[in-house]
Parts: C-alpha cells; structure tokens; sequence
C-alpha cells in the first residue's frame, strides 16, 4: 500500500508544480538535535515521577539519545546540560557519543540551581555571584573545546519576584558585561545562543524577557550572537511565525527549542497543541531559505533545530520520537506550499487565496513521503513502531528507577 | 503622631458618612487562616532553594505560624496538608495548636504526589486508584474529626496533558462519585470547599478546571459543599470579583485561597501585584454582606479567608506577615467605600461618579486606622516591626537547613 | 485522479476499522447554519470596509446564502438578526428562503445597538430599558413564529466597564426576569441558545461572562435553555473542547457559533488559526454521539451549527464556503478518529498511544472522501472553484457598494 | 481639614526623607498631552454611541481640551489627528489653541480609514498605495511645520488577519522605507514616536507589534526616532514597567499613551484597572530620573507624556480629568519613593523590605499634597468638582449631537 500512496503522492505533487526532490533532499537533510535531560525524569513543582529505565549518567542519555537517532536518522546530535552531565573526561563522553554515530552538540550552563543564584546569576547584585556565575559560563566554553560543541544556549533563570527586588536597569548591564566576557572566550567558530523567556521562575521581572532583549544583546555582542526561540516562551497570543520571520530577516535567529505551550511555558511535545503554528514557522523559514538576499538565505540554512521538553508522564525515549518526527512532519508539509502562489494571491490582494495557498500544503497527508524517505535512507518506516517492536525499552529497565532527572 | 493620624482619619471618615466603629468591628472580625505548608520550603520545578529555620515537623510548623496571630491578632488558625502534616497523634497535635491560641483549621487531602495518581488520582481510569484516592479523603474526613476541623479544602490536579489521553466525561463522573462518597462521610457541620485551577500541573485539560465545574459539582453534592476560590487559578483577564460576586449571589461562595498573581499560578504574595483587584473582591464582599437577601448575607459572613502561597525566595514568616497585613489593608479600604453613593451614582448613570466613589476608598491610606485597632487589641502597630525586631527569627535558625518542604 | 484517491482512501481506512459508510452518512447529515450579517459589510472599531456587490435588504443576503448551500449542499438555513433583518412581511421573506432551497434559522435579537443600550439592555438599572429590552426579546418570539424557526441565539453585550458601575448582583437577577418572561413566550419546540462571552463590548464586567454563567441561567429557565458556544468568546488559554465534552454531559451544549481567534474575538474564519482546535471539538462531539447515556447521544445529535464570523477584509460569499468547508473537513477528520483504539491505550496508560490515536486521525487528508460525497450528492467537488469560476460574484457587483452593514 | 492635612503630610513625609519641595516641584513640572480625538464620540465595533455636546470641529475640541488645562494646570497641549482635525489653515488654528492658553502637541497620521489602506498602508503590496501613504505622512510634516508641533505618533494598523495574505519580511523593508522618508524631511527638533501594537485591527500579525520592533525601526531611523508606548498594547502579562526600564536605559523612549487595559486594547480611563502598574511604570522613570548616567537622565526628563483612550460611555471633558488626575496622582505616589531604602534592601537581599519600600510609597494618600500644589499655583484643590458645578457642560449641550467621532 505505502508504495502506491507515494506514487500517487508525487504524482499529485508534481501536478501542483512541487519538486518533489528538493523537497526530498531538504527533508534529508534535517537535523533536529535532541537533549540529554529529555531522557531523564523531570516533572512540575508539585512532584516529579520516576520512571523505571531512566539513565543513570551522561553515558546512558547519549545510550537512549542514540535510538532515536537510528530510528529516524535525523537526530545525530545531543545538547547537554552542565553540571548535569558533568562528567570527568570529556574526550571519554565524546568518543562514546561518536560511537554511537552521535556528536555532542549545544552545550547548555546551569545557572539556576545553586542556592547562590537564588536571587540572580549574572545579574545577581552581589558581585561574587556574578563572578561565580560568570566563571561558569567560562568552564562551559573549556568543555565545549573539549567536546568539540560550537554552541551554547544560554538560558538565564535571572529575575526578581516583586517590584524593588533588584535594580532593573543595573542587571541589564551586569548581565551585558558577563555575556561579554564569554564572548571573549569563544573561538571564532562558535555560537552564542541566546534565549528569552517571558517569566517562570521569575513571576515579576525576567531579564531576558523577549526577543527584543535577546536580540539587542546579541547585537552588541557581535556577530558570533543569535537569538534562540523556545517556543513556550511566549506571552498568550505571540506570533511567533512572525518573531521568527522577523529575526531571519535581520540574520540573527541561532536557532530554536521545540516544545508545546497551551498555557504557560508548559513544555509539552512538539506539534501536539497546535500543529499549524509549527506549520507556519516552518514556512517562514522555507520562506526565507529561498529569498534573495544571500545572508538571509545562509540564515535560514543554518538554523540549530533543538528540541527542549519536559516528559513528565511519557516514557521518554518515545517522547523524543514523536517530538522528532512531529517536526519533520511540519517541515515536510511546509515544503509544500507552492510560494509562488501564494505571492501571486498575495500580490493581487485576493486575502483567500493566498490564505488557502498556504493552508492547503497543511492538508496533505506527508506519510507516504515520510515512508519514502525513511526507506531510501534505510530507515523504517514507522521509527515509533520500530522501537515499541525493539526490545530496548524492555531492556533498559534493569536500570530501575532513580536515574537522573533534570 | 499615630494618634492625630487617627483623630484626623476619624474625622474624614466620619464627614464621609462612614461608620467608623462598624468598620472597626468588622476589621477586628477578621479571620485569615495560614497554610502550615508555607513556612515550609517550596520553589518551582526548576529548584527549591533550602532556607534555614525552617519547621522540621507540624509541631514547628504552628509554633511559627503563632507568630503570626501573636502579632497581628487575626490569623488564629492553620490550615493542614496531609500526608505533609501527618503525626501519630493528632491530639497532641491540637493540644499544641491550642496551647498556642491557635486552632486546626482546614484539612487539605493531597493527592498529587504518589507515583499511582499521575494520570489521576479520583479520575483515574484504574478503580483500585481510585479506591485508593478516595480512600485518601476519607481519611481525611477522620482526621478532621480528631483535630475539631469543620472544612476541607479540595484541590485536585487530576487532568491530562494530551487529547485522548483520558476520557474527559468519564472522568467527571468519577469525580463526582469520589466526592459524592466523601460527602456521605461528613458530619453535619462540616464543608467541602472545592477548588479549581485552570492549568498546572495538567496542561492539556483539568477536570475541576473552573469555577462554573466546581460550582455544579458542589450544587449535585448538597448544601455542605462549596466553591473555594483561588485567586491565582484564572485564566488571564478573568474578573475574579465578578465570579465571588456570582457565588456569593447563589450562597455557593465557600473561602480563598489568597496570593498573586502576574503571569500563571505565580503563587506571589497576596496584594503584591494588582492589590486594586483585592480591594475589588472585597467591595464584592462587603456589598453582599449588606445585601437584603438573608441568604447572601449570611454566606458573605461565613466566607472561609485563606492564604495559599509559595514563598520561593522570601523569608517565611515575613511573607505570611506580609500577607495576611495586605488582606487586611484591603478589606480596610473596603470597608471605607460609601455603597450609597456607588449605588446612587450608578442609578443616575453616572459612570463617572460611581467609578469614583468606589476608587476613592481605595486611595486612603488606612494605616492610622489599623493602628488604631490593633492599640485597642493590644498589638503592636507595626507587626513586621515587632517581628524584626524580636530574636524569633534568629532563634530559629537554630533548626538548621532541610527542614519541611510541600 | 479523484477516483484512485478515494479507492485508496477508503482502502485505507477500512484498514483501520473505520466503517467508510457511517462517516459519510454523518458527514451528508451536516447542517452548517450561515448568519445573514455574514454577508454584509463588517469590520473593526477602527474602520469598516466597504465592499462592492454587498447585499442591499435580507432577501439578497438570502439569495447570497444560497450559494453557499448550493455549492456545499451543507448550508440550508440561514440565521438573522432583529432589526438588521427586520422586513415588513416575514411570510414573504420566508417564502423567498423556501424558493431558493433555505429555511430561516435561528433569529438573533439585537440588544446593543439602541442608545438606549449603553448601560445595559435587560440589566438596565432603568426598568423603562429593561421593559423595553424584554418587549424586544418577545418581539422576536414573534417573528420566530412567522418564520418558523425554532432558535434563539442571545447575545447580550450587557455588562460594565468600571467598577461600580453597575450592580452585578441586581444585574444577574434582572437578566434571570427578563429571559424567564421570553422563556415563557416560547412555543414548546423552541430553543434558547444563551451565547456567553468574557469581554468586549463591556471591558470591565460582561453579566453573561463564561458558559458557567449561561450554563447556571439555562438551568433555572428550564429545558428549552441550552448553551451556545461561540469559538471566540473565551480567555486565553481556555480549553473549548472541555467545555463542550462538560455541557454534553449535562446535555445542554445548544450549538456554537464558530469562528477563530488568536488574540481577542478577532472573528476570523473557523479553522484558520488553529485547524486542530477545531477537530478536537468535534472529537468531543463524535465521542459524545457514540455515549451509552442516550440523552448524551441525542444532544450530540442535535447541536446547532452555526458561523459568526466579521469578514472584515475578506470577499463576503467566498469567506463563507471556506468557513462551510473548514468545518467540514475538519469533522471529517474526526470522524476518523477510531475511539476503541484511543480509550484502549488510555485505558492501559499508553498516553502516547491514546495522544497518537487522536492526532492520527488529523493526519489524514480528507479530500478525497469529500470529493466523493460531494460527487455521490450531485455537488461540484470544489464548491470554492466553482463559485469563482461561476458569475454570481460578477454579477452582484450591481448592486454597488453600502449595502447592508452590522 | 485640608491645610492641617497637608501640614500632617509633610510632617510624616520629611521623617521619611523625602524632600518635599523636590516633589512639588516636579509635580508641577508635569505635562500631559489630551487627544483631541478624545473629545470625540467614541465606541466599539459593536456602536458608536453619541453624546450631546461633542465638539464639532478641531476648534471646538480645543475648546474642551482648555477646561481640563484651565482646572488641572497640567494639561497644556492637545494632540491632533489627521485628517480628523484637518483645517484649511492650521496657522489659524494654532491661534485658538494659543488664546486658550494650549499648544499642539504631537500630529497623529492617519492610515487607517481609507479603504486603500485596506489591506496596509506604508506596507501594502501596491506600491501607489505606500507612495500614497508615505505622502500622507510628509504632509504630516508640513502641518507640523505649521502647528509648531515637535512630534509625530505614528500608530499604524498594518498588518494582516490571515497566513500568507502578506509577505511579512517584504513588509517589513516597506515600513522601513516609508518611515526613512519622513525621517528625511524632519526638522533636527522633530521627534518620531513609533507606536507598537500586538493585535487590532490586525488578527494575524501587525507590521510593528512589540517594542523590539519599535525599537530596531527607531535605531536604524536614527536619533530623532523613539519608542511610543501605549500601555494598552501589549499581550497578557507584559510586564510593561520592565520595557519602561529598558527603554530608558537604552535612551529611546519617546513617550507615553496611556488608558487602562484589562483584556485586550480596551481603552479604558488610565488607573482604573491597575493603578499600581501606573504606579511602577512611574517608579522606574523617577529612578532613571536620578541615575548617574546623563543620558538616562536627559530621557527620563523629555518622555511625552500623552492620553490616548476611547471614552465610549463616559462624558468626556469629565473622563479626560480623570485621566489627567489619575497619571498625576501616580506619579505623586512614586515621588515618595525612598529609592535609597529600596536599594539597599536589595543589595542586601532583603526580597520583602525592598518590596515593601516600593509598594509603603504607593500607599501613602496624596490629596492633601495634591491640594496644595494646586492652592500653589492657583488651582482648585478639585478639579473635576469644579469642573461639574461649573456650567460648561451645560453650555456645550447647545452643539447636540453628532459631533465629530474618530
């Protein structure tokens, strides 16, 4: 059946005027990479839930991590998180990771679980913190040296609870001169990711509270600065398609983490509340990938797919498949939109046409592509169905429970 | 200079047509009811940062929360979270309370924290958990009837976080059938008071998710349950008055549970980020309290005043002193809104003037008349002063580090 | 290519136990009901637009109308709205709606556009407006009976925009007299669908805020009162779907007035913001219909479909057959959704498996099948195309522009 | 009662450290810019509902605008919009205002209500719109240039309601483009305020919707170009006095439209919602006001301070005292801000004192400071008293209704 529903596929396609094969190509060469604490446990204030087979160490994420990988072929990379999976030989980590066909890819510093940041990192008021933070900041691009790892996603927890907790405008400028001075430290092929976040754990002020601020920083730090988007950083309503657009146009968007909001920053599985806005933001991105101005062409080509959730009640290992295939599923249906259409309609001002122009590519069902893909590559069909069938889930419980949560 | 500030606040108050010993009365009427989880540690998901002096059991716990009442008169009981608060004995435990001039206030079941209820505890889709939950407010029931408690307050984070994932009517059957069960095992003088939250911990749907589903469900049960309002449980934008002012018209009104709100469930001091909002609950409040419906009247007086908050960065005694002083700073203005003039105002259809008459209440500042009454109920003026200022806070510290958390 | 994608389509479900005859069956039992402002000018606060070829009176809306149910052969009743619609003779406007294939479905009283109405309709504090707000109401009684029809969608945009500008207790009883004494108007087979919204007009209270309030005053009016759901007229964050699968359960969902939004009631066309939204109502819906409870089932069955939507820039007719068509495509897609498969997996907490079985169905492109009950009732397979390659939108260009307007 | 008011006041103010004569003084020193739109009829989408005695030309609306100058002595310009308050000699009309003791202040562009500007105005695909646009705004200049105003608001609807019906980075080089224009033809006093919006009229994405929009735009623009923030255009739980702060820091902030926001952009009278947002939103300026950085400083002192609300069921000469009042009154409230017990507070990370240092301030009553200021410079201690028992609001009922609405 799968073989006669891509024939027809394409056929269907190429009727519409879609190149089927640069659409193949462009899928093949996704790369969504995942985190290593999306195998661990992790949870809400109100309680975290063991699971039996969770990792135990760092080694094991990258274990899990790589299940994924061979399932889908397009999740090669794992961020990590220090000091979560601070190990002491890094160069150790990195050849496991390599033998599991893996790299080690963004790494991300800890600011906001030390008793000392209570009340700020960076922008803390006290000096010594921000020493101490600022120093983190340092050992992480040492291990990224070690780790072979170009970049970083920076998240800061810094805020304040009530008005008069802190001095708004003197941790904007302490938070400034320490990303400054990280910057100094990168070598010239690294990434500086920065990431904003509206609130949480900060209830009144965060202070990379959106991407206006994320993105002046990254200005004044230089070009090796872009701006990360975490899709549940968002205030309710925010059109992130168009933050998006807007950040590629000005050739800054470093890259993003997946994850799903209803609510607040709810961290639930990509593409599972409102898939058309995943749909959207991959259609400005494809948008962008074929304008003509060539830096914002290379922008849109070099963007750094992360996915960042919390599973608090899914197993984890196929959480992070359906996360994983949730994107590719978007992204293909974004390749679809025939552009030149919907501009068409756009340009004679006809609002309903361009509106379906871009809906339409939305409705077309991409598993038999998907199908295609896979099986060229050499990869199942159904990576979901494949690792249910595998006995590794079964096999990872002699871990037990208590493995390593976030 | 507090004794002018009076004499000249009186006069004022007076030329307005306010009742100033009725407003007296009302104030040392006052009861606002501690939680023993909040001098305890909590955070949010990302850290609960460990503050020394914390209370290492419940004992601790109302010898804390008897600060509170020693100081400001009008927090003389505590509500209970059980298992937090479980002690072999809970007559000893209400000996203490009492020995304290406190007294057990509140029962809180918790069901949110066992590996089985995490995909529901009395909506779970297996029976035995659900035995076992309900099982769990039963015991409750025994408790309160140990510990002289007449109210539990019903919170369940029982919800999904993905569609399908439970059966949304099934689940409100269930619930219904829970409480239905709890219900029978009442004593006459005691009251549910039902809870509802919009999101957190489940992100997709909750079952109690609103006012209006705790309401009906509270309706089907019978005249001793009640809606427990949270003022952090709201969607934004809600017009929390408007819904007390609902409840209270259909004598449903059950108590709060008080804190801030910016952004979720924040979870703030109570007063601290729209304080505005509290007076407005309080209009609503002290408006049914005058209204000619016995009915009405009756619930605005029975209204059960709760705090509810997580001091993630604050100290804890301070904070619940905080608290409970802006509730009372709050209804204080109420109390000084000439109803007769809103009233009036807004029969003439003087928008204007009746926004006016309500708002300038607010703009007084009532702290020559709290002085007052607490000098004539032997309390210190300044209860935050007071509590600085005596040696409870050090002596404390003595408990150390690692002590109760919720 | 048509008829290959419909045998593979239905090959394709038969394989997953979807019984390809029943889901047509119900998909030919759609009655999507289209408002008659629809198809007039509309817009915002800050501009209407006007457009050319508007219908000029209510017997060009119908005629309009009717190309939306000829072309979808979904649309047969059309809803209006009192005094917009307001002719001298309803038996002629009736007559003129049966000649063309349409009936007159619910009628819409218009309590907010009288100057009368600033302060409130039936919540006036002036009884003078409130009698006459409630003559209005019977009025349209009335007109239902010369018309036939057999609904009543209440909107009312009472409510205050400061505080104390009205008194929210009285209010709430004066809406209860006023709709009581419609109530008591109705011939038996008539409805009240009570519609709620939390703002806009009013922006500090609305008396009808959320469907608890609507739900609570359809209780007390008795069982000719349901509610009305409209799509737009919720906070951010509320989970519609919950609401709907609740007010089934109680079996007083009446029907929705659907349209989307993404910040506010930004009234934009159904399925347009969030496509996904939408089949998870229908979701609801279609797990309702198949309930063991038959009064469950029967009030699945006997929803009220209906579009309130503002066309604001959008050309008037063509924005209908899309709203028609989005929201059968997306019931389409629900009833695909194989529910054994679903309450299976939630049953053994697979809350993957259950998230999977739900999304899946959305996954499927439903053209085909739509394709194939069109052709199977003598409709063209794209009502959209062929309304556009037809004259009708050419034609009406006669009639100039400012016509009829909400 | 109100000299020995004041004389207590001071008293407690001073053993605070607050120096009185400071605060009169910059009380005195502030200015608030009316709309003349304000004087207007108003309304929703829902109605415009009309008053007696609206003004019927610019003339008359300057009229009004000196009441509320001549009773509060702080309101000495008047904003105009065009072409609403389009003459054929604006030399003519810079006269009146000046015999009314007024000014004009900023000049409003109009690019909303020309059925050109349908689908955007300088970002419309139709390069004879933009052209078109772009004039209007040059011809905004030369009325400047006229009227002796310095500023420009520039508020622009643009934006779409659908995918796909603009090209968004398109659109974004076009807004640029239009705005480096008008930038060219300014006086080196002239100033442009660029106005930022999350939605309305636009339902999908507005061109300029955050204030890192405004703000690149303005940095690109160049030193003439600021940031207008009206404190109703931001999406739920914006942290409004953070962007203040920001602004501030980075020397950009152009100025101010205020009204009060509870659900969406809903132009209510400022401080009526949450008057302790205004207050924060204040406390953030007097702290740049003081900082040690020049150029911080030199921002805090030059913001424009303007209205900009829709009185739609309110008298409007009433609602813009109101307005005026309540900006003063919060500012008065920061004023008293002890900025030293705040930052030492939080520099020793006392969370509660600092809080409590902030919000102590916001408690204060300050009528008697207010009466005395006013007694200072001749005024009467209420304005909106004497405004009502004065007979200009008789008078103007003699121009009936259907007077000029924006």
């Amino acid at each position: 059946m799968s073989d006669r529903a891509y024939a027809f596929f394409e056929e269907q396609q190429k009727a519409r005027g879609i190149n089927i094969d640069e659409v193949k190509a462009r899928l093949k060469a996704l790369k969504i990479e995942t985190p290593s604490w999306g195998y661990g446990d992790s949870g809400t204030r109100f309680k975290v839930f063991q699971k039996e087979g969770v990792p135990r160490n760092p080694f094991e994420k990258f274990d899990d991590a790589a299940q994924v990988h061979k399932l889908t072929g397009i999740a090669p990379s794992v961020a990590i998180h220090i000091p979560w999976d601070k190990v002491d030989d890094y160069g150790k980590l990195k050849i496991h990771a390599e033998s599991l066909g893996l790299s080690i890819g963004a790494v991300n510093p800890n600011l906001f679980q030390d008793e000392d940041y209570m009340l700020g990192s960076v922008t803390n008021s006290d000096a010594a913190i921000r020493r101490k933070a600022t120093n983190h900041l340092l050992e992480c691009v040492d291990i990224a040296k070690e780790t072979g790892s170009k970049e970083f996603s920076l998240w800061f927890a810094d805020g304040t609870n009530y008005p008069g907790q802190g001095h708004i405008r003197k941790r904007k400028a302490w938070m400034q001169e320490a990303l400054a001075e990280m910057y100094g430290a990168l070598s010239p092929d690294m990434r500086l990711l920065i990431e904003y976040k509206c609130f949480e754990p900060a209830f009144y002020h965060t202070d990379l509270a959106d991407w206006g601020m994320a993105y002046n920083l990254a200005q004044k730090l230089g070009p090796q600065a872009e701006v990360l988007v975490d899709t549940g950083h968002h205030l309710p309503g925010a059109n992130i398609e168009h933050i998006v657009a807007y950040l590629l146009d000005e050739k800054r968007l470093g890259g993003f983490h997946f994850n799903s909001r209803k609510y607040a920053d709810d961290d639930l599985i990509v593409g599972t509340v409102n898939p058309y806005e995943l749909f959207l933001i991959f259609y400005q991105i494809v948008s962008a990938a074929g304008d003509s101005d060539a830096g914002v062409r290379q922008n849109a080509e070099s963007i750094t797919y992360m996915i960042d959730q919390s599973h608090n009640i899914e197993q984890k290992i196929p959480a992070m498949l359906r996360s994983v295939l949730n994107v590719q599923t978007q992204l293909a249906k974004a390749l679809l939109i025939n552009h030149d259409e919907v501009n068409e309609a756009a340009e004679r001002h006809d609002v309903l046409g361009a509106e379906d122009a871009v809906r339409r590519a939305f409705e077309f069902d991409v598993t038999p592509l998907l199908h295609a893909i896979r099986e060229e590559q050499g990869l199942p069909h159904d990576p979901m169905k494949a690792y249910l069938s595998s006995s590794y889930g079964k096999d990872i419980l002699a871990r037990g429970k208590g493995g390593a949560s976030w």
